[in-house]
């Protein structure tokens, strides 16, 4: 019998780990377990009526031209409406940037096809998201981590890093970021741009959560800030739903070659259908209302979550509290292990993930990520009492 | 400003070439131009009421669920779906042998993933399918060509190729081969997994077009010759559409965590609702019917083109007649290019891909493909009869 090794597949990729979060998912998918692991949106908050519409529409209006190929690019029509919505947020934007991807995982892997070389450094935050990491390791890339604060990314720090390792871009999470919640501050971004634009460094602003802002105002993106000094990432998968898998990337106009070619590589071009069912969707004329229910669902859950860790978890532990996305980000009692800890609380039936895998240089291993978009109260209550409990019987003595 | 260089694109990217076809399609797709250029399935061939009655079915089922994420792999139900139809061809196929992918390009991106690393041998036919080219291109392949002839792939020059190049697979499309529509013989098949099997090397079996057979009995598929010595690529963009960007791979039971991986890596996974649409598709129990229906449709399509060539083509040039698929090759007289040749044809309204890009280490140059699946009757007798004229007008001396 044959075996991967024997066929020769690659040493990095027998080397890949697999999604520790899928792994987690799988734990967790056990009858009676309330996860707090996934990073999934709460299916409630889907719009799914107007869905429905929008795709009969698809095949009242399209017929074939739906079910047909079209440009690796994306449907123009499509491409144009993302662009009359996006300048809501980026003013000069246009379709002539933007490129529709298969779920922005697509979108942070053509980023690596376009510009990593193995050994290649990637300039991140400490925690960074996990999905970017399993993208961009396929390339064989090194990471530069760079530590955060209240305020986002420690920029001081990044000039440094980028001196010592002359990496190949900057890659942030500047909105609610995944897993820490935080936001990066307004300061911190131009620095970053300041930065990026000295250095010839493209700044890759993944940005799927910057519509879920519960409160307080939000923070001038990135892109509208950097302009072409920006490669910016987003997705229908929070704002809508996930399960088209549409996404689209924003880079300056003579990128789009090289972002079409390596596209045509990996999948051609992403479903025509799908694209064309969020285009009736948008023209729908409803998104903002969407982004607003889901605003208005996911906050008093974020709410009741930290009151309830207020109520049951020890006062060592530190709670981030996010202004919006999906997340919130513990540390644990120094000593304390999320790792170790996770086996027992699934025993217990209630899962998070550990915030390990978030730190690609190693590090982190006090700290763990709840996801509260996912669960209703009562499992919200209910699973944050059984994780206070596991904590508190194993606290360091 | 910035440019692709100054901002570090690793070379081998700048170096991709964008594929010719699709820089044809745009050339071709002028008012007036009748175009055999482009590889596309009859838009009224889709079956469009059944795939809307599907779709309707997929929100009155799942409703959100088909709206989430789901598995890399592939949703569970439709992987079953898959190889209960599969198992007409592949009589062990079992839903543990599939994974999902988006469009059969995924599924040879997964394959140059999984296996190449720069300057790596693939085998393969020449001519080839520019679309593997394409994919294994970015991994920076080199190829060891291998000629054709009636029978298909000369397999007695392989094992010389395997021997001097130690390739990492043997790529091959064996039914109505795009571009030369040649389907490999039984007993070159059967040649071909002796030497997979001797040498440890798996064959790549990229099936698109095997069940659109016009005429005579079909061939034991490769995979259900070979078994695990095959990875075997499927998709419903010719027998269903193209749209949905749904095709799958068939693959040894213990190489699906190394797919998974790599899936994972480019896009997590496939589209929800675009699987759910097929699973309600295959549920209905039609495809089999429209199967039939396609090759009503393309049969005399290529009756009709080739009646027309026989009449106003000189009789110097050499047209191969598939018994199934979606192409016609061309082999201009001696001397002739079918480069140089396309300016002069798109001048006189008619457009063709040339024949050169589907030959890895160069040659072809004399011929040229013809798609006569997405023409109609009238434009199939008015674009040959003028591509006739051209070819007259340019003959050598």
């Amino acid at each position: 019998m044959t075996t991967p090794e024997k066929w020769g597949v690659v040493p990095h990729v027998l080397d890949l780990e697999t999604s520790i979060i899928r792994e987690i998912l799988k734990l967790s998918s056990k009858p009676g377990v309330i996860s707090f692991a996934g990073g999934l949106p709460a299916p409630e908050s889907f719009p799914e009526d107007d869905l429905r519409e929008a795709t009969i529409r698809v095949y009242d209006k399209y017929h074939h031209q739906a079910l047909q190929y079209s440009l690796s690019m994306g449907v123009r029509e499509f491409r144009e409406a993302i662009a009359d919505y996006g300048r809501r947020r980026i003013p000069e934007l246009r379709a002539e940037n933007i490129i529709i991807t298969s779920g922005s995982q697509q979108g942070l892997d053509l980023v690596g096809r376009a510009f990593l070389d193995p050994g290649d450094y990637v300039v991140c935050e400490a925690p960074t998201y996990v999905g970017a990491l399993q993208a961009f390791n396929f390339y064989q890339a090194r990471y530069a981590t760079v530590g955060m604060d209240k305020e986002g990314m420690i920029v001081d720090e990044v000039e440094a890093a980028v001196k010592k390792h002359k990496p190949k871009f900057i890659y942030v999470v500047p909105n609610f970021q995944n897993p820490s919640g935080i936001t990066m501050s307004l300061k911190r971004r131009l620095q970053l741009i300041d930065i990026a634009n000295r250095y010839h460094l493209p700044i890759i602003d993944d940005n799927p959560y910057g519509d879920l802002r519960f409160e307080g105002e939000p923070v001038d993106s990135l892109r509208a800030l950097g302009g072409d000094t920006v490669i910016s990432l987003s997705t229908f998968s929070k704002i809508c739903a996930p399960g088209f898998r549409i996404a689209w990337l924003i880079a300056p106009e003579n990128m789009m070659g090289v972002f079409e070619k390596v596209k045509q590589c990996g999948d051609l071009h992403t479903s025509t259908f799908g694209q064309m069912v969020l285009l009736e969707y948008l023209l729908m004329d409803k998104l903002d209302d969407q982004i607003k229910s889901i605003c208005k669902l996911y906050r008093p859950r974020r709410d009741l979550m930290l009151k309830t860790i207020s109520e049951h978890f020890p006062s060592e532990v530190k709670v981030i509290k996010p202004n919006g996305g999906l997340f919130l980000w513990v540390t644990l009692p120094n000593g304390m292990s999320g790792k170790d800890l996770l086996p027992k609380a699934v025993d217990s039936k209630v899962a998070y993930v550990y915030g390990s895998p978030f730190f690609p240089n190693g590090g982190g291993e006090e700290t763990l990520r709840l996801n509260f978009s996912n669960a209703n109260d009562e499992n919200i209550v209910e699973g944050i009492k059984r994780l206070g409990r596991i904590i508190k019987e194993n606290m360091p003595q």
